[in-house]
């Protein structure tokens, strides 16, 4: 059974009850140290695997490292039992921690006194192309609608490899990047500021154990190889990625920065949350078939904060249910060539769109590429992000009487060099 | 001035002379450590760094990891510095290492007798597209002669972001990799062995210093960040990529393994061999503008070997020179909207074809879409790579009286699982 109440108070609408334990981490000093968030405060899993809070001396020792890549690598019943272990340990009726003064105070800080940090080295990003609403407007605003799906897109979940070196946690400062660019009527390319700079709401999952160079993982043991998931903003550079792309794919416009949210929210804590995804016609090849309940009911929203406003007005809203191509999917596909996976990759779902307007998962399709503005609270429009436009992201599951969230993915633009 | 011989033998053809001496790794026992290939020895850093042999104690620190990642991390005055210890330690006039039979016997060791192992571990690894040949010859293949090069391909150095966790080392068996293809008069598409194994021959460089988010490295100071090359050999699965690659470029058809060779040959060494890359017509944007030599005369042969042959037969000889777009140019491009790089970033420079037949450098080329299939020595013919075939490409600058060469980069097909 869950504990559903902790000793330490947590605000009835907080992202991060008792149910939610995400994982990530902070630094205090010159220290960096893993955690699990839970409501205000943060619980230094250093200190205590270092009380001996944990039976598992390689799971005490992975609790102990600077990042979660040690965890990560430990599999699935490594990371019940860490979740079973502070479950219990922080439960309101389990008096050890919470009867432990000076334990308690080395280990449970509130989260506004230390600084929230990347708590992965991620080795690999792969960022998908899931959402089939997404890939239908952008192939309706590029190519017509008669060949708006390209034809692998129902058999296959689309990807590309992006840059894990400008992976950056959520509020980072993302500086407009500038780039070569070439209007339709100009006879020859320039190079300067992206003029427009564009975000994608998109999900990830960082994966679990190491698999070897040449072995596939089959679609039923995928989830063995997710952690856990967090929100991804693939800032875009649409008039750079417009002139780079063919025939080899997105590259500047999407490395120059994409941020995640800093707390990584387990498949066990999303568990109650699962549910069917899509129904998909054609059936896929038997090597992505999988049954049961394959995603998650999980909703976002987005909201843009320009600088004459003094809170994020809502611009989007939707839900990961509506992806085409499940997590697993995605990992069984990635592996079936035995392209090796590590621990702490990366792999985005793309674009999330849904099947209504308020839903779309970027501003080229909020605005249909510019013809129809967004009208912001104050009176303010916009058809991209200008400089010093804010953008939140948040997810979460809705539970009865909690929310398992995701906090905040933030990003704010600062002009071109 | 650079010592000429060293005390330790060198046979004259070698690809390790004394001028030469590329960085490396390899294991011996349960330890890893870096090394100087010398003719058919390593000689062991942490050997020399811990018998005080470089004053600078962040070199000598640098020199006693186990990857290079710190070596490059410190960028060119330290890479220097090594350069010059070593060499003046080695020469055959000093006596300093020569004459401590102790020291010599720990720091030399027969090249037979360890594991060469990876020397990196590698961020990310970019692949560039930058042979005008090779796009042309593509591009005449797939799209016919009045549209094979992309209208941006003589403004920009077209790129993707490349799979670093499959980047594997030359020896390494190459599974060959089964994935989703579809015939052209087939109606829906197969699971299965890849049937179109190719490989491309690439040489990769290596990323120094890191930089920052957010700002970009000009040109005039892009060398500054290539610590050293290797040669890469981009393992292709033609049918894989044709079904997948549309909207977002290649993906499995590429991420299944990509070989390097062993030894990275720093700058420095290729100094000698500086040369003009081709000239570039459209004039750069400014931003990709550089004077001066900007490539190197490097040789680049390509064997194949069967399972019927005794030994390889060339079947490509090409020139790194032949590229149209120069390092430091991808590197500036790269860097242009601020995209960090991490010391131990792999740029390929894609697939390195020239002006001549024999100088195509993938067997799409080689053979024209599989048209006019390569002879081989025996009777057998090939127009794709078969299980069992072993491709080995080398590299090498043409020395007066010596070579600077690359090694093998070498990988044999295993059938698909």
């Amino acid at each position: 059974m869950v504990a559903t109440r902790s000793f330490v108070p947590v605000s009835p609408d907080s992202d991060f009850p008792i149910q939610n334990l995400p994982f990530g981490a902070f630094r205090a000093g010159d220290e960096t140290r893993l955690a699990v968030r839970l409501g205000d405060h943060v619980v230094d899993l250093r200190a205590l695997a270092e009380a001996g809070s944990f039976d598992d001396a390689a799971l005490a020792d992975a609790l102990a490292q600077p990042t979660l890549n040690a965890l990560m690598g430990l599999g699935r019943p490594a990371w019940r039992a860490a979740r079973a272990t502070l479950l219990r340990l922080l439960a309101e009726d389990e008096p050890r921690l919470r009867d432990d003064a000076a334990l308690r105070d080395r280990a449970i800080r509130p989260v506004a006194e230390v600084d929230v940090v990347m708590p992965v080295t991620i080795g690999d990003y792969t960022d998908f192309y899931s959402s089939r609403e997404h890939a239908t407007n952008v192939g309706i605003m590029f190519r017509g609608k008669d060949n708006a799906l390209m034809p692998n897109w129902l058999h296959l979940p689309v990807a590309y490899h992006g840059r894990a070196s400008s992976v950056v946690l959520s509020g980072t400062p993302v500086r407009r990047p500038s780039g070569q660019t070439k209007a339709d009527d100009a006879e020859a390319p320039s190079f300067g500021p992206c003029r427009l700079l564009d975000y994608e709401y998109e999900m990830g999952f960082f994966t679990g154990p190491a698999t070897r160079l040449g072995e596939p993982v089959p679609i039923d043991r995928a989830t063995d190889h997710i952690f856990g998931m967090c929100i991804v903003n693939d800032w875009s550079a649409r008039d750079i990625q417009k002139w780079e792309y063919q025939p080899l794919g997105p590259f500047l416009a999407k490395n120059f920065a994409t941020t995640i949210s800093p707390w990584i929210v387990t498949l066990e804590a999303l568990e109650p949350f699962r549910c069917a995804g899509p129904a998909q016609d054609p059936e896929p090849l038997p090597y992505l078939r999988a049954t049961g309940e394959q995603t998650y009911d999980i909703r976002l929203e987005v909201g843009l904060q320009t600088p004459a406003m003094d809170a994020p007005a809502p611009i989007s809203l939707s839900n990961f249910r509506y992806l085409y191509w499940s997590m697993a999917q995605q990992l069984a596909h990635h592996t079936a060539t035995g392209c090796p996976l590590n621990p702490g990759d990366l792999m985005a779902s793309g674009t999330i769109s849904g099947p209504t307007k308020e839903s779309r998962g970027s501003m080229l399709e909020l605005c249909w590429r510019g013809t129809e503005p967004i009208e912001l609270p104050g009176g303010e429009t916009r058809k991209f992000l200008q400089d010093g436009d804010t953008l939140v992201m948040r997810a979460w599951c809705e539970g009865d009487g909690y929310r398992i969230g995701f906090g905040e993915c933030r990003g704010t633009i600062e002009p071109a060099l």
